[in-house]
């Protein structure tokens, strides 16, 4: 589990204090923002920059890959050798890309090296998230999402969580109408994923219930969004990842995944356009998505798939059936036996 | 946080496997286990003993006083020097106890120093938590309740909480169904004291709720004991720890520890004897509660403060008021005009 968790308004502020222990000599601490904040100048200002510090806009118009974070990983050990730790701020990519380029100032080799399953050998340099979307978990969770040459697959280790994570509802609170409907149901869906998989037990049920309540809160039944829902949504977002740490995700994700692999397709819009149509799989929740994108009136794109080649499709259901545990968790073990590759190609195109 | 948690039936079996890669040379693993198994031959065998490591039975007959940490822990220290971690295995009385001795082995003085907050100055020894009672959130609190020469009152500290906790509630199926009742109640209780103080946020709210919920469900809503019913009250227990880290207890919990510090009421009972009595308080809390006593046929002992001297009064009122922020969370920041001596006298009369 993360060490430390601090949670409230304001509570970035605290930030300056938080890392100041853990300061080493002349090794700085890195700030990877997401590039979204480059240009705001009154968010910038609040960055506790000191000495040597230095704040990386890291570029999340794609979800992060491999060697970009070999890349940014690569640059701090030349330039500093050994630096005191990585603040990500922002959301599921900005802070997927901290906790990867953490990893891998400690360990040699490259990060495609260590997608899987702990795989990571040392303990990483101290790392700090601090999430700006609430619904990716990607604040508790124990893997970080990376796309590499091969696959695309977290880093899944016990060295992978933050030490530190500051939840500060107050920085969600401008994040565009779309963007947090989208990022939101990354979380719900991972949530109705865990309750119906087969891995589930009654701690990651305690937690997948309250994210998913929570959402329903925040998306259904309230008629506006105040500061509330930004303090609602982002408990969602913390629960939902402890809930999933401890199960799985499934169909949604598994199929989603080969999209990003394929097209970029962005994990929380991605995890909608699959959603949209899993009737099948999740009857209720899918039933509940449709009225929340009702309510909310978003727009979940369709058709993205028409015109792909057989080839590009083949790449796709390659990508998502070779993450085995997902498919286990929302099918059984007879999983390979009922989703086939027919099946998943027609749902494929359905999108 | 707790670093590492493990939860699921038939876990506690991976304990040998969980701490040998944090044995050191020769220092032992001591195992400090409530004595309420000091007979059970079965579960006894099932603890992983390797080498030099030591089986310490905790006479856990009252709450842990510092005299009797500071004796266990001179007593390892005098023995071994150092030793490799310390497995707690019982009720909270046996948790909060090896955190204490977890502390005191590296710490100078003596367990009353460290009563109070941030007080304690070195990392503890590697340890562990299995609780086989569910509802005191001690295998998740940063606090270990003790009682010392002057007061009743934890070491609350980044020090304290365990660094892995192994959760399988199959340990707690044999628990005497009114222990397991006003433990379980101290969960409901700590709950509803978080949800209506003046402390609560959206974390902690969260948290509390879904304890609540779980709480109401194994003692109001389902008509049977069974397997999940463990496993429902082993998780409103690490919710409601959850809860009360991120905010405080109230009214119940501070006359409690008068209770306590005094007669040597037990937590979880004497907690149960004071908010029978807190209808002003928490009114809907309280209805519940009522409710949940008679469906489970629990007797809630009354009249335990007749026949106390004036003087005895007085130690209690003292000890109570003497923790100041348990009162500012349930009454706010003007307490002290809310709960006089004298309303404190009448209430402790009622009991």
């Amino acid at each position: 589990m993360v060490d430390y968790v601090v949670y409230g308004r304001g509570c970035f502020d605290q930030l300056d204090e938080i890392i100041a222990p853990h300061r080493k000599d002349q090794a700085p601490m890195i700030f990877l923002v997401d590039h979204y904040f480059a240009d705001n100048e009154a968010f910038k200002s609040r960055i506790p920059l000191r000495s040597n510090d230095q704040l990386v806009f890291a570029d999340v118009s794609h979800e992060p890959k491999t060697d970009y974070v070999d890349a940014i990983a690569g640059r701090l050990r030349e330039e500093f050798g050994t630096i005191s730790g990585i603040i990500g701020i922002g959301g599921g990519s900005a802070m997927d890309l901290a906790k990867a380029v953490a990893i891998m100032m400690t360990n040699p080799g490259k990060a495609q090296d260590y997608q899987g399953w702990d795989l990571v050998k040392n303990k990483a340099v101290y790392k700090v998230g601090v999430p700006t979307l609430s619904g990716t978990g990607a604040e508790v969770s124990r893997t970080t999402v990376l796309t590499g040459p091969t696959k695309k697959l977290g880093m899944n280790s016990d060295f992978t969580p933050f030490d530190q994570i500051i939840l500060d509802p107050e920085l969600t609170r401008n994040a565009p109408k779309n963007q947090r409907f989208y990022t939101g149901m990354d979380c719900f869906i991972h949530c109705v994923e865990s309750l119906n998989g087969t891995y589930i037990n009654e701690f990651s049920r305690s937690y997948g219930e309250k994210a998913q309540d929570l959402c329903e809160i925040v998306f259904l039944r309230k008629d506006e969004w105040n500061e509330e829902s930004d303090e609602q949504l982002m408990m969602a977002s913390f629960a939902g990842g402890m809930s999933i740490a401890y199960s799985q995700v499934g169909v949604a994700h598994a199929v989603s995944y080969g999209l990003g692999y394929l097209l970029g397709t962005r994990h929380g819009i991605g995890n909608c356009i699959v959603f949209n149509h899993l009737q099948e799989f999740y009857p209720e929740g899918v039933a509940t998505f449709h009225r929340m994108v009702a309510k909310n009136d978003i727009h979940i794109p369709q058709g993205i798939t028409s015109g792909l080649t057989d080839e590009q499709f083949e790449t796709m259901i390659s990508v998502s059936l070779g993450i085995a545990p997902i498919w286990e968790n929302a099918l059984g073990k007879d999983w390979k036996e009922i989703m086939t590759r027919e099946r998943l190609r027609k749902l494929y195109e359905l999108l």
